[in-house]
């Protein structure tokens, strides 16, 4: 399965990926998915969010009582192979291997493919679980926008849904039981093949829009500039001090930059600040210092700032029943936090979820140098069969 | 010949003008020109370095000895209306005034339009300007890559032109006495409709790449990162701070960050620096500090630092008797130097050239508030037409 995927928006010059929501090289890998699941006999199911679902139903056809589990195939940009395939490609291995076995289920185990949860594209992450879950205004997704300014909504349209209908969708999550979500570890955290995660710690985004005003960066003296640019290098600076003195992590990792010439002295510059921690105290203490930082920097050069929360998420312990028997059937693997939001966090608002965590050597994720050894691949397809086998059987 | 030329390539939205070299819109203002020049009968020429003339003869026919005017067509990133095309609107106005006297030129005068004047797509200001006088290597210029990674030979073959032809016209430098470009002024120092250029002072473009690693910004420990973000914004401040220090300007306006995702620790971070001063020292000890403060910033973060000259250009002082004989048509306007760059300071080092600046009432350019009064601009073309007029009988 790799063998397709791997190419797939693929950067020759870096090894980074770059598959946002629905742009081809994310249709394509949609288009390998229902691939898989055709090739399987599954029952595939589109949501109205975008989320896919490929079902390997009983005997008796039911549909209720499901066992959930998948990822996502959209990535970062430059992001690496595993964070999501991983999920995907062990979730068909796991089902051939329990067919390989003989097993025949008695309750529906089904492989989704959750839309958009970087937030690469409109912003927000775990977009197609969170409008599933109702975790999102849909209103509010409908007018997210990307980098080129395509709404949510059209882009919805484009791909043939009716953004009029996304929303909320008790019956899909009435039919499922629990979802569990195979992952590769993000940190150097887990030196076991296999993990089980207990909890996604806070964490959120929030945008910093800093106007000054556009000019010539030869013929404009230094006191008639008002440069966005300075405030913005302090607050990146005042970033690293906060998470330093709270006990948190803070990045800015994307920026805008308005008009962008080398000789022009910018007009605006928009900054977006990922900030998290084990406390939430702690995270939104990071953020206000970080805010506060910005305008003290700010008034000088008479630059205005504009501060706005797109997305924040509390801890979230995963269900406590679920992680103690998965652990079980596992013989006591080690059991870690992550400080990264997954679909599985998303949906553990409205249904019992867990994680299943594959050892990163490199401990490098959202980069080209994210890994999984081979042999630890297996050990988490071996992980992920033992447990659907178990939860299909009770 | 506005009405036709102000639409092209404004963005709605801003006001702001993005016309790359060879891009749809640059294309237009080209075609415009070349319209201007066909509706008054001139004679177009265009020379193997993408820069287009349109000539008035004598009634012999006779091509040395030329005065040239004119300036250029492409923008800077979210631009104003009249840095560039001022110049040439001008330049046709003058000499349809010309016409209206019944003036007949006893020596050809010339309409220039020099292209890539702001570097905004390949990085060296004045590209058309450099590869006729021969002030860059055509090698390395066909090198040159745009955002895209397009380099100048491939735009430059795609656009008619033979990138193995690039590079110094003698022949046609040689038929030219004297080169008088009209443009708006972009600082706030002139307070009379026109004023006429003494000198463009030193000025130029570094790039710095830092360079770290990238990863996942929300399982990567602060001790673990090495992120790029946080020298570069060091180098922004330090910028500031040496400019004040060395009575220069320094500006950072455009920077590219990569992968550029909001939950990604950059792995790279190229940030451009344009600084400019009276004095050529003081412009070189402020990029010295610059480069020194970024390397001293980068080591705690174990990122590197690379460093480039994109271009630099030393005081330029326009020839004298040109300027003398100009001023004195004109009666005793003020004569002020520039921040800026222009195709007449690199063509002086081959020909004598000098430049009539026409107020501007917003001191603002290189973004939508430059502005010349409608006024003060037929206060220009009075005063190109009274020059072209003495230039053209003597």
């Amino acid at each position: 399965m790799w063998a397709e995927l791997l190419p797939v928006g693929r950067d020759e010059a870096t090894g980074g990926y770059h598959r946002f929501a629905w742009t081809p090289a994310e249709l394509e890998c949609r288009a390998w998915f229902l691939d898989e699941a055709r090739r399987r006999d599954l029952d595939v199911e589109h949501d109205a969010n975008g989320n896919m679902f490929a079902w390997w139903l009983p005997a008796d056809g039911s549909r209720g009582d499901a066992v959930l589990t998948g990822s996502h195939l959209d990535s970062v940009p430059g992001g690496g192979a595993f964070d999501g395939p991983l999920g995907i490609v062990s979730a068909f291995a796991a089902l051939d291997d329990l067919r390989g076995r003989g097993v025949t289920p008695r309750r529906p185990i089904g492989i989704g493919a959750f839309a958009e949860e970087e937030g690469a594209r409109f912003g927000v992450a775990c977009l197609g679980s969170r409008l599933l879950s109702g975790a999102i205004d849909p209103a509010r997704a409908r007018g997210l926008t990307d980098a080129d300014g395509h709404t949510f909504a059209e882009v919805m349209h484009n791909a043939g849904f009716d953004p009029e209908a996304i929303g909320p969708d008790d019956g899909l999550l009435a039919r499922i039981s629990c979802y569990v979500e195979l992952h590769v570890e993000q940190g150097r955290a887990l030196d076991e093949p296999v993990g089980v995660a207990s909890a996604i710690v806070p964490h959120g985004r929030w945008r910093f829009d800093f106007a000054g005003e556009g000019n010539h960066a030869g013929t404009t003296g230094l006191s008639d500039r008002r440069d966005p640019m300075l405030p913005f290098a302090h607050m990146v600076i005042a970033a690293r001090e906060a998470a330093e003195r709270n006990g948190t992590v803070a990045t800015v990792g994307k920026i805008k930059v308005v008009p962008g010439g080398v000789n022009a002295i910018p007009s605006s510059v928009t900054a977006w600040l990922d900030a998290r921690g084990p406390l939430d105290d702690a995270v939104r203490r990071t953020v206000k210092d970080v805010d506060e930082a910005a305008r003290v920097a700010a008034r000088p050069h008479r630059v205005s700032v504009d501060f706005a929360e797109e997305s924040y998420t509390e801890i979230v312990d995963f269900n406590l029943a679920l992680r103690d028997r998965i652990t079980a059937t596992l013989g006591g693997v080690p059991v870690l936090p992550t400080g990264a939001g997954h679909d599985a966090g998303v949906l553990s608002a409205r249904l019992p979820a867990a994680m299943l965590f594959v050892r990163n050597p490199t401990g490098v994720s959202h980069a080209p140098a994210e890994f999984a050894e081979p042999a630890d691949r297996l050990a988490g397809v071996e992980a992920l069969t033992a447990v659907l086998d178990d939860l299909t059987r009770g």
